[in-house]
């Protein structure tokens, strides 16, 4: 999983619908230690409340389908926690 | 999922049998902070009637298979949903 | 799906036995704007009959291990068109 | 799978109920030859006892899932293996 | 499928109960047409016999686990061809 930031918000109004009822977030690749964020958005569903300013963790690929609980949807990344802390060395 | 921008039509005459009546488009991926797109263009097949110039969401992985509604499609790559907004921070 | 240039093939005698009876081709991206090649060339079954020098359509994933109609070919690039025509802006 | 080495720990309180129980741990990707750590970590989930410091083997994508394990996890990063020895020419 | 150049053996002692057996090999991509190997090592199941200094085809995600021949082994990069030759224009 990757932890990301979450910068905003995204909507469409034509979509799969299977998409409809999920919350779309923009997000960016975090970088905890340096605190540095990635260059380039994509876009996860939140399945935990997550919010703008908010540091995630995001899961990709066939788990992320899962984790939407809503058969078939056409997700590949997904908000699955909220991180509090962390200790690195 | 990540944003794209729509750059072209593509077309193959000799495809696998699947791939018959889906529409190919040619994507670039596009940061919808900087209005920066990416180098490399690739192929997303079209399941919400974008076109040309339109700002789009495309799953990739095997979620893009099953939003095709094809059974067995060899796709990796689909568009999901025409971006008509967003906000960030 | 990526767009690559068919640039040689491949023999491996020593290979899975669901690989048997599958053509290999060495393939690299490629970026139909700029005609610009990739560096690292790689590996693709091929199911639509394409030769070296053809431009084609390449699915990767569990997408193509669907695509070479060999149930369980431990595949994960497979060339499922050749590529005519493509209109870009 | 990658070799990684263990980095830290990771903690959300607020998170997919099927991520309850598990170890989260922040993990970079290590290069085992020249004993240089990659820049970004990430977080991979532990199935074999991996701590703070242990060069570590993770399986990502839907394998990742099968190995935490728990039916349905939303994972797409797990600990494996913790590394003796190598040898490398 | 990526070429690579199997570099290297690779122990765990303490592993996934579905990894024992197994043989791990270190590898590195391979540019099969300029000789050059890639920089960062990973690890990969071997099927077919392969050893140190060996030209090899390695199929990487759910192909993997399913070339393993292994139910439910927690794998994402397997060794499925051993390279003999190879044209290239």
């Amino acid at each position: 999983m990757q932890v990301a930031k979450v910068v905003g918000n995204l909507w469409a109004t034509r979509k799969d619908e299977n998409l409809s009822g999920t919350k779309l977030l923009l997000v960016v690749s975090f970088n905890i230690r340096s605190g540095q964020e990635g260059e380039l958005p994509f876009v996860a569903v939140d399945s935990v409340g997550a919010g703008v300013g908010d540091t995630v963790l995001v899961v990709g690929g066939s788990s992320a389908r899962g984790a939407v609980k809503k058969s078939g949807a056409p997700v590949d990344a997904t908000i699955v926690g909220i991180v509090d802390e962390y200790e690195s060395e």
